[in-house]
Parts: C-alpha cells; structure tokens; sequence
C-alpha cells in the first residue's frame, strides 16, 4: 500500500531561491508527486528542470497552475498581483494558493482588489529564510530547517486551506506560526527591512566617497558580516520598500532619532551617554544569541 | 648556532584578544625570547600565564616595562595615555614603544602632550583584526593572517623603530602599510566606526520597542550578522567615539542624509530612485567581495 504525497500537483511560480528550495524539500520527503513551474525566465526554468527541481515547465502561469492542488506564488511582492490576476480564472475550484512575499498587508490588498473578497483558499505566507543569492541555481532543500515561517490566514481563510499550507511548510523542516498581517509587516520591518534599508545606504554612503577605493580596500572584518545583505536582490527589496512603505518609514524614522540622539552625545562628549547606549545594545544582542 | 629572535623581551600592556594574540604569533614564531604581561585584571594576568601567552606579568605597567626592547601598549584608546605616563620615566633608552588603538590622531596627541614632542621610537599602530570577543582566553595566534596592520609613523618616527614594529606584525601573517595619520582615522571611521555606530544603534532602537520581545523571536537570518558588531566591547567603543570624535560625528552625517535620501523616495514613492540606490549598493558590495 503506497502512502499519498500531500500534494499531487504543486505549482510553482516562480523557480527562484525560495521557491526552488521549496519544491526540493518536498520532492525529498516524497510528498509531492507532480512539480510544475512558471515564471518569466525560461532559462531559469530549464535549469530547474534540469536539477530535478520541477518535472515540467510552463512560461505562462495560467497555463501552469491547470489541475494544480497547491499553487505558491513566489514572485517579486510587485509582481504578486498580475500573476494572481493571471491564475485566478485557471484554478481548480478547490486550489490552495498561498504566497511567499516579505510583506503581508500588500498581498492581501492585492487579493482583496482582484477577488472583490477574501477567498478562503488564499493563506498569505512568509518562510523567514532566504540568501542574498537569487535563482533556482542557489536553491536547496535543507533552507527552511529550523526556520521560521508566518502565516497570516484571514478571517475568511478555510481551516483545510490553512492546515494544509502549515503542513506544507512543516515538511521542510520550518517552524510555522500565524501572526496578524499588520504585526507581521512591523515586525518584518523592524528585524529585516529596515537592516536591509541600512546596509544598502552604508555601502552606498562609501561607494560614493572620493577616496572609495582605498576606502574599501580596508573594508574587512565586520564590515563584510555587516553588508552582506547589501548584496541582495535590489528588485526585490525595492517591492518590499513600495508594499511595506508605512511600517518601514516609521522604523527608519525611530532608527534616525536614535542615531541623531547618539551622534550629539558624541558632539557634546556625553560619555556616559554613549556607554549606556552600546552597553545596552550589547546585552540586548547577547541574549539574543549566544554566539 | 642559535638564531636570535626579533626581540628579546617584549612587554604586552593589555593582555586580551589583540595583546594576547600578537604575543601568541611571535611565540609560535620562536620570535621572542621572553614574554611580560601587565594590566588592570589581575585574573586574566593569571590566565595569560596559565595559556602561555606571557611568562609573567606585573600588574604596575611601569615595573613591566624594564628591561623590554619592544613594548606593546595594547589597551584601550581611553587609557593609553595615563599608561603612557606611567611607564615612560622606566622605558629603557632604545625601547620601541608601539600601540594597537583603533584611531590614532588621539594616540598622537596623547604622545605629544606627554613628551612635548614625538619621539621617534614610537611607532603608531593599528591592527585591523579582532572579534567581538574580548579578553586573552579569546586570543589566538592566527588573528592577524592574511589581516592588514596600518602603522602611522611620523616625521620624527626612527627608521629603526619603524621596520622593527614593521617586521614584528609581519610574522605574525599580517600584511603591513604605512598610512597618514589623519587618512587613516578617515578610513576607519568609514569602513568601522560608522558601521559599528550603526548596530548599536540599531539593536537599541528594536531593544526599546514595546514588542522588543516578540520582535527578537523574529530577527533571524542576515539580522544575526549585521548585527554581530553590536557584541563588541562598549567600553573599547565608547573610547573610540571619543577618539575619534570629528571624523567620525562627519561620516554619521553624510550617513544621515544619504538615509534621509531613501526615506524620502520611499516616502514620494520615486520606485527608479529606490531601485538605483539599491543596484549601486549591491554592485559596489559584490566588486569589494566576491562571496
């Protein structure tokens, strides 16, 4: 008697980092039995078929999605809504979809305006994982292990919807928790978008310094740990600068206040101030990691 | 025959990661006959004789220093100058005396203050290398491989002194070069100083949030590193602020405005000017590392 994969057909649109990786850790636990792929780039694709990531290919997502049990959308945040536009007349009636998009509130916007309503088959998504590699050449099975990942089901999201998604990402080895969509894009933007919005000006601050070059010849140590999220995709951090643009404002506002704060202690040699402040940044830090 | 080390007796004022590292290289490297330890932490003076880092200490700088032909004063910016005081009435004549602090126009002047002039056995130095990790059971040998060490003679400074303190940091892997003074505070204010400013800041601003709790749950992948600096020392920074006072208040500035910058495209939602900050980053971060 041969158990049942989770799911028969998964669709995913999208063969990136995220979702390449997705698809490889449930074609590892055998619960996927069909994988189909979408997405702009047929390179791209054709490397997924290639590495096994998908059985097959299709460049037009509307196409893809056809007789699909689960459909993960892990576009771009700004490309999230044409692709639903596309799909959402191609669907089986009883399709899971759900999304991989770093900022919720967007998304369901973008759901709320297609649909006219909240359709209970839609679970917004978000694996906390995640390189600043791109492509489904960087994808691997093992990314999501003891990661973290937060749904934002709705009022309107189906219990079976919901419960087949967590199970979904629970295969990968993620750590799944629900979260209200507005505490998750200010937590997002506290924790990741905000980060990101820092490393990217401070690499840019240097790169535009007259002595640049022998600037960043001595660049080394932290410095590297520091900004490796600079290399990030830009694309994809300027959707999540448009889609989460009000929590990321205020964070970067808060950010500011505080680094101004910080900077007229030093003008005005307020010694103590300035040790208070890294003393209680470091504890803060130590207990968060013990490394 | 038996070859003559580099130097006979050297004398660590300071014996943590930096001071205790640098005598655990020339050890290893049969380059120092005779090892003596000083500083403030009588207990970590006797983990440095248990390690072997040092063959004996003396907790009064002054008495350590006798009979030293290199004395290293590895301690941080803020008590370089009352160390100095302490030991130059007992230095012998030809003692090279260097330094390891992470801004040197304040080491300088700390210098000429004490002597009324720059003697030209002092060669100013900075090994750029370290961990957030402190103390000398956090020293080992191969801190400075492949690490650069920028040393900031001067006019005055013996040619002597200068290849002898040269040659020291050269067996222990590192690569040395010769840089102004004023450069290199500009350098480091940029590559270290403004980053470490940054992290503090940064894990402050989360740490005093009302959900800082939950948020930490969340700051996992790239938040991990960017944020490791922040571990460092805050004494060690607090004295670096302090040294380092106009360069680096001028790099938080231009830092600022360049944030503000973002901000306000994020904020007019001007998706061009966001995308190209964020491209100029990314290929400025990948040219500088090629990980």
């Amino acid at each position: 008697m041969t158990r049942q994969p989770l799911i028969q057909r998964l669709c995913v649109i999208g063969v990136g980092l995220i979702g390449g990786s997705l698809a490889r850790a449930l074609r590892e636990k055998g619960e996927v039995a069909e994988v189909v792929g979408a997405g702009r780039g047929e390179d791209n694709l054709r490397v997924a078929v290639r590495l096994g990531v998908v059985d097959r290919y299709d460049t037009d997502p509307a196409r893809a999605v056809a007789g699909a049990d689960v459909v993960v959308v892990a576009v771009p945040l700004g490309a999230i809504e044409p692709v639903l536009r596309a799909i959402v007349p191609r669907l089986s009636p009883d399709a899971v979809v759900t999304d991989v998009g770093s900022a919720k509130g967007s998304v369901v916007a973008d759901v709320e305006r297609i649909y006219g309503h909240i359709p209970p088959n839609f679970v917004p998504g978000h694996p906390i994982a995640g390189t600043e590699k791109s492509g489904v050449k960087a994808s691997f099975a093992a990314l999501f292990q003891r990661r973290r990942v937060i749904l934002t089901p709705l009022a309107e999201t189906a219990a079976t919807a919901h419960r087949l998604v967590r199970k979904m990402w629970e295969l990968t080895g993620a750590e799944v928790v629900d979260m209200g969509v507005r505490h998750h894009d200010a937590v997002l933007a506290a924790t990741s978008h905000l980060p990101h919005m820092l490393a990217y000006t401070l690499v840019d601050t240097l790169a535009r310094l007259d002595d640049r070059a022998e600037i960043f010849r001595y660049a080394a140590g932290g410095f590297r740990d520091f900004t490796r999220i600079a290399s990030s995709d830009p694309r994809m951090w300027h959707d999540i600068c448009v889609a989460n643009r009000e929590q990321l404002l205020e964070m970067i506002a808060l950010f500011s206040a505080d680094l101004s704060r910080l900077a007229e202690a030093i003008r005005d040699d307020d010694r103590a101030a300035i040790l208070a402040t890294f003393q209680r940044a470091k504890r803060a830090r130590d207990n968060l990691y013990l490394d």
